[in-house]
């Protein structure tokens, strides 16, 4: 089970942290402003969710794997970009590269998600569904409202549509099935769930109301 | 008196989540990015107060009554301007609009702070009158400045005129008050304070010192 | 030794109160609004540490000495300006002002990197270098970063080449200096590396990888 959670942490950084380190590359910002961007991504939510939950010191900066990932991450990409430029500006052609990225974001809403729900579970042991969701969706979107943020971006949760949304069905879902089919498939069905969410959503312009 | 507090705090909960579901309805978001503006107005004081002191996890978090309350709140407001979309555009003319915004703001900021110190002084036994009063404006403007960064704003805080020293006021009163006129008179009178003493203000348009 | 580091804190106060001051003063931000910003920036970083540390109330809230600085700090600015405005406009001449404000923050950044790490070691028995260095470049940068999104900006951190970079090697130097000269020269030592690598890449125009 423990190299199981390891395994999606380190997905989830690597998603999170591309995410970040390419908006931090679009926005023409040194190697080391990728990093840091990349990193605060990846980490962002697991540190706010071990603030909440009273994990002192939080995990991200316990351990350095996950920085370590993310600055690994970072500078890859940073590297892949400065050696072949063009890629860039390649995107406006092919979307190809929207879609990379709108992955890399889905994949680590999903994720987190459903590692914010599992850490709650573990540390409080009172059963308060409502608390591990909110905890699951604060963990899961915490990194990109802190990466929106520091890039001067509307933060993604309050302009796109079907976000923090699909990151509340994917922990209701994992919620419900643990007890069932146990709390490994449980994750992975939570975060397709999430995934499956937000694809279709997007693929389809699923809209939720808004005034004009 | 535990009564006494719950009836302030849904109050506030409504205020503050009137004034960040707005702005979020201003900005065109759809229904899920007025809810979050909505909630995160209302919790993010509480959460950053319980932050400060220890209380893990966050009251906000604990009990979902609150979010439920502003998640209403934020419905409802979505729901009438999406019915009457002309409501919106009329405010030019009466300025009623504007009106209730700034009552919503200001109630919601004076009871924040009195809420505030109300829970330090419970949790922290020394007595402390600069920290609670610290405590309370935290908790006073935590919410709105959350709010304003996330929707892209200047924080009211740094540039309307008479905010936070509208809510260091009421608690300086409450604080100077409460042994002799009792808990909840105090803190009435507190957060009266902050109400008038901001209302007067933006009537009269006081302004502090200003470099031009 | 708490009197050094006593006479620290409160360099690095007024350093990071005077940045934060003048950013709200070029904003037109009033009297109160430079007096919040000041000590945002000059408490925020501490403040981070300490609910990263689980420090509560942290430092900045039970001790009124800091805030008080920065007050004095950011009103003292205030009244310099508001007496002599040509003092900001002159600026443009002679370049003294910007690099006041160069000073200023990098001084601070100095100062909060090893503060950020001795109460790091004080309160981490474990021995993680790692860990200690992440806390002194969140205590250094925390501050700047609150100010430059408080104020609207992109924050330094991300867009200034070797800012970072400068806190880090700071830490470096003086863990790795620590256990042979001493807890204070070893402090002095990292400081001073943080100052000087600042200070060169910008008369030296350093600048890192970039993408163009």
């Amino acid at each position: 089970m423990d190299t199981f959670i390891f395994i999606l942490e380190i997905i989830g950084t690597i998603a999170f942290a591309s995410s970040g380190a390419m908006i931090a590359i679009e926005k023409k910002m040194d190697i080391f402003g990728v990093n840091i961007l990349g990193a605060t991504t990846a980490v962002g939510g697991g540190i706010m969710r071990d603030v909440i939950l009273g994990v002192t010191p939080p995990t991200a900066f316990a351990k350095p794997v996950y920085i370590l990932f993310a600055a690994l991450t970072s500078t890859l990409l940073f590297a892949i970009v400065y050696t072949t430029p063009n890629i860039l500006h390649s995107k406006i052609k092919n979307k190809i590269y929207d879609k990379i990225m709108l992955w890399c974001d889905t994949v680590g809403l999903g994720i987190f998600t459903v590692l914010g729900i599992q850490t709650a579970s573990r540390l409080v042991t009172e059963d308060n569904p409502f608390f591990f969701i909110f905890i699951g969706v604060l963990t899961g979107v915490g990194g990109g409202v802190v990466r929106d943020i520091m890039a001067g971006e509307t933060p993604y949760i309050l302009v796109r549509e079907i976000y923090a949304s699909a990151s509340i069905a994917g922990g209701i879902v994992y919620i419900a099935c643990r007890n069932s089919v146990g709390e490994a498939s449980g994750m992975l069905l939570g975060l397709c769930v999430t995934v499956v969410v937000r694809a279709l959503a997007t693929h389809f312009h699923w809209n939720l109301l808004r005034i004009h």
